[in-house]
């Protein structure tokens, strides 16, 4: 039996989360949070599995989720989607991801992305015959060159991934970005898949560059969101796919073989929850208080922190005191230290190695002060 | 945008349940029950909600799942499982089901299937570039001629994919079925991917023939299992896989890009629950009662019940009264008489139409009773 990923082995999530635990350390690899999620959502769960809605939710979705979603981008993006025939209930992002490039990407179709790039990007292309180009951007912005883009299309190109907030980067996309990939995107007729699962833990009153917000790009555009990230509840597995109706159309394909539809009590619980605007609006401000306290707590230590405009995630460099490869460090600080942390490099196809790690601070303010105690002394 | 699923239309269930609803029909179309699942598993899943369990499960499920899942396994099948490396818990069967064909098939190979066969397993071989050769099975009891499959392999063929209990037939596989498949299977070097959903839902004191039992078998075979029908709650969107572990290695690598993990709360709820062995043990008798109940009701009818043996369907054939489609049967009998069913020919590939329509019987008797009393007037 021939594996058609040979190359895959256990996620750096999963390896990191588990050395945290095996070797008690404090765990801010994978990118979660510890502190608990809203009661009233809890109770509106069960309330709605105790009236009876444990049956399939119609495959796009619950038509409650998919209405409120629609206002909610309206408000936020001013941009109008159809909830019927534009919007489509994942299991997670991962899944919407998955089941866009499963629509989309044929044999021999190659997909831009850029590095460092989200680990399912790659195998989700390779699975459905795809090409992966990637493209290697560089910190301490990573910023995007876009002529250097324009020189890797091809007649098989066909897609484009961005992804902002960026994880692992914690670097977002400026209008200027949007507006060269809306350029290129009409001029070579090819689609983008958004990755936008951190829209709200944008930071420093920066404006989140939703492809939503740009109308010609947003007619080529999958952008592709996270309860999970949103609500601070990474284990419901919910997520969204925001779509023209002709894409939407071939989305939905792949959802109803791949998963059919999602859990239904938990839909309609984010339905009633998302009722309350400031159940989503006020994430920012949450967020960059724990980056902050992060940032204030790690000052005097060895590490230096990059910029970090978004996302739950905090890059540092150790250059100033190892020449040690990222993957090694990582693995030390959580042995010796107790403090655990994602290695950079594992987001580059090519394991380019910057000496960054990444650290999660969607955590309680203790997490991170016993954290940063520790990394002070390293 | 070329479509990679150019066919592929809104589902027949959609249809018929969407049918059900405009036309205020009874709904036995789309396979899920009409009755309350137990309260005592919906209060542990907000229990563990309360508890916080509210992040990403471990990829492959949550441990305590897994190894109960072995336990009933060892129990039921006398076959050992390895929970840590034989189980992977995914996003209902359909996940399951699509995992292992992402695995598995690559463009090129063949894979064989039985018509009337479930509607993911055509589109899920063909979007990962495998050919789907058909093979029709008829009434009454849709038995395999295991000649004909023989005649079918070619080098190209790697899997075969079996399902028993059976949707929508109601048909079981026998002990000579899992035999001969056995030995096809090792003398061709073939993967089996077994979809087992109604495992537990098989009447008149029949062994359900689980490739499990069957040691050679089982050592070439994924086999792919629900909660949503063994609990009721199709909505919850859980199932699992179980294979040796060299299968599993592979199953797990797509399953972490499909859709990484599964609802955590829901896991451990399902783990807690089944404990109780009445709770799942109690299945058989249960929906026995509902299939002879339905039988009993529609006596005097003009639509003769075919056997059936498992799953909650019950076929009847209509060639009594009417040489019309069955497409167009459902659709009448839904708008003029409101009772949903689903028509069988949409099951064969090729569209075979033997005038069979399918009732789900996962109903409450007053829902049963209310269905055959218009069934009786036709
Ligand atoms: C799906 S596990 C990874 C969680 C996450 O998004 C991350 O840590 O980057
Ligand atoms: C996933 S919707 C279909 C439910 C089902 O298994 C059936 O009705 O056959």
């Amino acid at each position: 039996i021939a594996s058609r990923l040979p190359d895959i082995g256990t996620s750096i999530f999963s390896i990191m989360s588990k050395m945290a635990l095996d070797h008690g350390a404090i765990n801010l690899s994978q990118g979660f949070p510890d502190f608990s999620i809203d009661e009233k959502i809890i109770h509106m769960v069960q309330r709605y599995m105790l009236e009876g809605n444990n049956q399939y939710a119609p495959m796009p979705g619950a038509p409650a989720l998919r209405n409120i979603i629609a206002k909610v981008i309206e408000n936020t993006y001013t941009h109008t989607v159809n909830p019927e025939t534009e919007i489509t209930i994942t299991a997670g992002a991962t899944e919407g991801i998955f089941a866009i490039i499963a629509a989309f990407i044929s044999p021999g179709d190659e997909v831009i992305l850029f590095d460092p790039s989200y680990d399912s990007y790659n195998p989700s292309i390779r699975l459905n015959g795809g090409i992966p180009i990637h493209i290697n951007v560089s910190p301490p912005d990573f910023s995007i060159d876009w002529d250097i883009v324009r020189s890797k299309i091809s007649s098989r190109t066909k897609m484009i991934i961005i992804n902002t907030p960026h994880n692992p980067c914690g670097s977002v996309l400026h209008e200027k970005d949007l507006r060269a990939l809306e350029q290129i995107v009409l001029e070579h007729n090819l689609l983008v898949l958004s990755d936008e699962v951190y829209e709200r833990l944008i930071f420093d009153g920066i404006k989140h560059q939703s492809v939503l917000r740009y109308k010609a790009l947003a007619s080529r555009a999958l952008a592709v969101f996270s309860f999970g990230k949103t609500f601070h509840a990474t284990g419901w597995k919910a997520g969204y796919v925001v779509a023209p109706e002709y894409l939407t159309k071939e989305v939905r394909k792949t959802h109803q073989f791949i998963v059919f539809s999602v859990n239904t009590p938990v839909q309609l619980a984010l339905a009633e929850y998302m009722q309350t605007r400031d159940h989503y609006e006020s994430l920012g401000t949450f967020y960059q208080k724990k980056r902050d306290f992060f940032l204030e707590h790690i000052k005097g230590s060895s590490f230096e922190p990059l910029p970090c405009n978004g996302s739950y995630f905090q890059l540092v460099s150790y250059k100033n005191i190892s020449k040690k490869g990222d993957v090694e460090m990582a693995e030390e600080i959580t042995k010796k230290f107790k403090v655990a942390s994602i290695p950079v490099s594992v987001f580059y196809q090519d394991r380019t190695d910057n000496h960054l790690l990444r650290f999660c601070f969607a955590k309680m303010e203790e997490t991170l002060e016993r954290a940063c105690e520790i990394l002070r002394k390293i």
